[in-house]
């Protein structure tokens, strides 16, 4: 009997865990569930026998070695950070390891220990990271496989609200971690764009956006996101003269969030330490200039001259103008931005999100230039059965169970850039409704 | 006989140097230069016998502390991040120790062994930190004295070009370390402002300037520098409405200059490697948007609509619009700009610079609110012995000349805030005719 641990059982592993444990009988696996505190975990494990759960403490190692050596492959679903730890015991216990996050700088120094053990280590296996590179490198493997050449690939994905669910000004709320959502961005961002490479600093980000229309749902907009470049060698992309990987957010998003960047509002290098009495307009004022008479809203016009109604509304709408007590006082300016959106941008129960995912490609083909726009939309069910938590959780968990199956045979460090991987996922992903529609033009 | 050991004898210690020199014979004290090189050091010491060069290899505990040994007292003109090393191997061989830079946290933490072992440290005794502390501190606690309420406190120094000199469009040069000047203000800045605490991110630091004007020598633009905040507590200002610490840049510098930090262009976070025939254009390029038509000029016009005729003209005249080939291409974008500055910027012989430095105090006094503008002008000779190693050299010799002729008897870790330190050395700087001019007004 083959077992599988899941380690970190919270919001986002709903998915996962469910794909699992539906076969686990059937497939005679067994499945633990490891957490900090037994809670959540012991819940989602009840009702049914071949699942287990237990508490790790991850800052033990004898905690972490005698839950991990029970297990034949092991799911991290913990924050990035702690990856690492996981993977290093995995290694030196011989347990195949997936995530769905970033493959790391300290999983690359691993790489050949892992090949030399024989084992797997399966990164960036969700939705972007994963779905994203799956769904891509179908189409460029199809189309070298043409002989074609890839002029333009540009990719962006967003965790957003479905549209019967944008009852705010913002038409946004968290369907997803908030402190990524608010750090989201911060670093400089790389792409290369018809052959010129372009470096964008965090406080411009927000402003170098392009419009990505989808037809079921409308209007986004996409900012580039983090590093493109090392992407090229990934996708077999080497000299592509055009790629960018970027976010989505609703169309009118991006300058009203760049309201708080500009202002510092995102910061999170430092600690404040705030008045007790302190309002949320006292917040916001105080990264705006001193001025004995001109009021918070007429100095923030003065700094940012393009900020329009809409987006004066928006900030208004969060009770930044607002005497409203400030509802944290100590911590880092992007971690009291962060409580005050938590009060206002939380999902109702029956709240649906969805994950929006566009690739545009422009193909040089004997016949022209081929434009291929391949598009996702996946909405929720509710609050806890997000679209976010489907297709993180879908691909992953469908990784491992056709690897426990044998179907998919490679080993070492990957991602799921490989047919042998990428096929099957995308065919069991479409049995789940995740399906990309395809539209090409061409001009000669 | 006792002995001064200076480690870093580079351009910015040349009035260090002199000032201890001069009085060495009389004064029967021993001068040791060291500095990882020796050519410098051999060329300072030459024709005084008081006087002997050695070489230094600050990674070797032996090396440094075989030197340190020979000392009575230290004085470190390293780069800041080298201070912990030297102070610790005084602290272990008992000697005293000497800095112009910024009391760091290290040090902080070896506060009490100093004093327990009898010692001075002092640190922050040069110019900016150092010079605007001791005359600020000679205002504060006269006024104190007085029974007046200090309400407002800002504080602004910079190291400029001497008007005779400011024969370029930006009427600047690097006077001091360039990569100082090309990173500076990186971070949050912080102060505070009729009560109300201000927090500026980098990317808004250029454009929250304040005019600054000098009767002898014109116009400036202040913008605030670093925490303004922590140092209420060391001016014993600590329920002070509005105090800000900040920098002077000729007028019209600022404008300009935030040029470069909005496009990205001073960033220190990530390495280019950019093609070898990559030109100053191109590398502009990198931090504008793509456009398939649009010149350079033009998309940055669009990207930052406030930029005028005479920041284009700036930025025309680094040659950044040229086609002239990059200096470097390899390093951090602010290494890259360094470079192309350094190349523009540099100081020729006959160049003089020139340290301006105002104080603004708003003080509550029985007869009414008085203002004091106190300002200092001081200009260099040429390009070796500038009014910036002036002011930071001459300060830093004359604390530790005071120290060894018994006049300053403090001991522990200190900063030139008390009257025992900064009233001779105040009164040693008016004789070099480093004086500060004060213009008073009363408003009832």
């Amino acid at each position: 009997m083959e077992t599988i641990l899941i380690i970190g059982t919270g919001k986002s592993s709903t998915f996962l865990i469910e794909y699992l444990a539906n076969s686990a009988e059937k497939k005679q696996r067994k499945i633990i569930l490891a957490d900090q505190t037994l809670d959540i975990t012991q819940q989602k494990s009840k009702q049914n026998p071949f699942i287990s759960a237990v508490a790790i403490d991850l800052e033990n190692e004898h905690s972490r070695k005698s839950i991990i050596q029970k297990a034949d492959i092991v799911i991290s679903m913990l924050p990035a950070f702690l990856h690492p730890i996981i993977a290093q015991d995995c290694l030196s216990l011989r347990k195949h390891f997936f995530t769905a996050s970033y493959e790391s700088n300290e999983l690359r120094k691993m790489a050949n220990d892992i090949k030399c053990e024989n084992l797997l280590f399966l990164n960036e296996c969700g939705l972007d990271p994963g779905l994203d590179h799956m769904s891509a490198m179908k189409i460029i493997h199809e189309e070298h496989d043409l002989g074609n050449e890839i002029l333009s690939f540009k990719s962006y994905t967003g965790g957003v609200l479905a549209p019967e669910s944008e009852d705010n000004p913002w038409k946004y709320k968290f369907t997803w971690n908030p402190r990524n959502v608010v750090l989201a961005g911060q670093g400089v961002s790389r792409f290369i764009r018809n052959g010129l490479y372009k470096y964008v600093p965090y406080h411009m980000l927000f402003r170098r956006i392009e419009n990505i229309h989808f037809d079921e749902v409308g209007d986004f907009e996409g900012y580039p996101n983090r590093d493109s470049l090392s992407y090229r060698e990934i996708y077999g992309l080497k000299d592509i003269p055009t790629m960018l990987r970027g976010t989505l957010r609703r169309a009118g998003f991006c300058q009203s969030w760049d309201v708080f960047v500009q202002l510092g509002m995102t910061d999170d290098s430092f600690e404040m330490n705030l008045p007790d009495s302190f309002s949320k307009r006292m917040f916001i004022n105080t990264f705006l200039p001193y001025h004995s008479e001109e009021q918070v809203e007429s100095k923030l016009l003065d700094l940012l001259p393009w900020v329009n109604t809409q987006t004066l509304e928006k900030i208004e709408w969060l009770g930044l103008f607002s005497d409203e007590e400030l509802p944290q006082k100590k911590g880092s300016p992007a971690a009291i931005l962060q409580k005050i959106l938590e009060e206002k941008w939380y999902l109702s129960e029956n709240d649906k999100d969805m994950i929006v995912m566009q690739h545009l490609f422009e193909i040089k083909t004997k016949q022209g230039i081929k434009s291929i726009v391949s598009s996702l939309v996946c909405k929720g069910e509710n609050q806890t059965h997000t679209a976010m938590a489907k297709t993180v959780g879908l691909p992953l968990a469908m990784a491992v169970d056709l690897f426990l199956e044998g179907k998919i045979k490679a080993k070492g460090l990957r991602l799921p850039v490989i047919p042998e991987i990428y096929n099957p996922i995308l065919d069991l992903l479409a049995k789940e409704n995740i399906i990309f529609s395809e539209a090409i033009s061409f001009k000669k």
